[in-house]
């Protein structure tokens, strides 16, 4: 989803960290349309844990590459090996390959996930905070920001990872993340249509926009290396707000008529996760670093209703 | 060395975590005696990152496993492909090997370092502050840790991590570590050979013997799964002292003539590696869970003295 709307991005904006865009290869597991641009797009679908699947993406030598890649944290959790491989293997192949093809240096910008922190939590989690997964899809994602971290101190690339706070509200179907209810509770009675909440409204989560997510990757993309310094992963910004405040803006957005599409049917095995996600973050690194996230859960819906339902 | 001293205390102690000592299996990459013991002992000079070694290891399925292999840090960090490979890949193959034997489920002690740790550091580390490597060997070991727990939270095996402080004094000859000089400033002139202090007496760092670190392995193995938690790496205890103190401590053993053995010969290139070190670990979870080690530098020497000198 976020590959999809980031490659809107560079195919609109026809440039990327202030340069033009000379060509563009996307990479994916499942097949999909390659978009209309004004230079060059080719597309490739192939699973990059594949035996020399990973050498020949890293032979093509790019200036910038996006690691979205990988497997949810439901399905991670779900199937062991299955995990490890798309995100442990996988991103190492990708990494190993572009170590391998030392004539360029690319910035590489890697999507990982506030999964990487597990409780016991402070109220806000601030950069030193240490991070201790306790999924296996945090434990996998945190492995790949330490290869990136290490892989770009020895010079091989020039890496930035990026922690996402919970994307919302996430347009179409719900996919196997344990966090799908807090874009469903607003998506689906924008559309009409009935909404599950399975937690209390007192939890309180942080989340940003796919359009903030889109704009996090472009700007680590345009980071001068320097400036990042030796800690490569950031935690991003967002909006912390409870559950009550999402609902409160949904009503502000759409009237009472749309929140009463929400049914409270708490499922202790959803809330039984949710106790042990991270609540607010800081973010005063990525904040100084220039990552901007929106300042209300009033414009994430906004947001959603400009980009998804035409305005 | 530590794998050595571990195998003597079981031979001598014929028990461990309360039982007595069935068989006892060695491994390693380069070949060794066996040693004489009341119980069966069997050795096995191989590479747990070789197709088939990880396997043939899982299907012994002992009760207790002490994972100590591994490249050291300078080697690591020269050779970047053999310490991936060796701390990582070897590392992992064995967790996986233990997985598919499900039908045990043995406490795993892993030898981690404070390598996982890197700068910039408060005066004291306490056990909540984020370990970020700045070496590959820490990454590696910090991964080691991850999976340790992600494997331990999915059931596959009962593990605990080490972050060993550094071991001082280290009988025998200097290895690849860059920490070697802290060891040999005591051991040299204890032997009436010269030594040389390539950093300033006024860097801090913390220490413990090999006995104790041995120590510390035997208490893993015999410790409650549950009193241990989620968190499965431990910050362990040891003595903080700057190499002045320590040098105070080998004139009390052993007097000026042994001082004046060594040479302060400043080496930048060492210099720069230890300033990025930590210096001082609260260790508190560790100090609750009963782990112990010298409270002196001066029984720091005591126990060289004691274990490697006949006293």
């Amino acid at each position: 989803m976020i590959g999809r709307k980031l490659t809107e991005r560079l195919v609109s904006d026809r440039a990327l960290a202030g340069q033009p865009i000379a060509s563009l290869h996307l990479q994916d597991v499942v097949a999909f349309d390659p978009p209309a641009a004004e230079f060059t797009v080719t597309t490739e679908t192939s699973d990059v844990a594949d035996p020399g699947v990973a050498d020949a993406l890293g032979a093509r030598e790019a200036d910038v590459i996006f690691h979205l890649a990988g497997v949810v944290s439901g399905e991670a959790e779900a199937d062991f090996a299955k995990g490890y491989r798309a995100n442990l293997d996988g991103t190492r192949a990708l990494f190993d390959a572009i170590r391998r093809h030392e004539a360029t240096k690319p910035r590489l910008v890697y999507a990982s996930s506030i999964a990487v922190y597990g409780a016991p939590f402070p109220t806000v989690i601030d950069d030193d905070f240490q991070p201790v997964p306790l999924t296996s899809y945090g434990s996998q994602k945190l492995i790949g920001e330490l290869l990136l971290t290490d892989y770009t101190r020895r010079g091989f690339f020039d890496g930035v990872g990026l922690r996402l706070p919970t994307i919302c509200v996430r347009p179409g179907k719900p996919n196997r993340a344990a966090s799908g209810f807090f874009s469903s509770i607003i998506r689906e009675p924008l559309a009409g249509k009935e909404a599950v909440l399975p937690v209390s409204r007192d939890v309180v989560h942080t989340h940003a926009s796919p359009r903030s997510a889109v704009g996090f990757l472009l700007h680590a993309a345009a980071l001068p290396s320097d400036a990042i310094g030796a800690r490569r992963n950031l935690t991003l910004p967002g909006v912390a707000v409870s559950v009550d405040e999402q609902i409160e803006a949904l009503r502000r957005a759409a009237g009472n008529a749309a929140v009463a599409l929400i049914r409270e049917e708490p499922d202790p095995a959803v809330a039984a996760i949710v106790d042990f996600w991270p609540q607010r973050f800081e973010a005063k690194r990525a904040r100084a670093l220039g990552f901007v996230a929106e300042t209300s859960f009033d414009d994430i819906i906004r947001a959603h209703v400009e980009d998804e339902l035409d305005g």
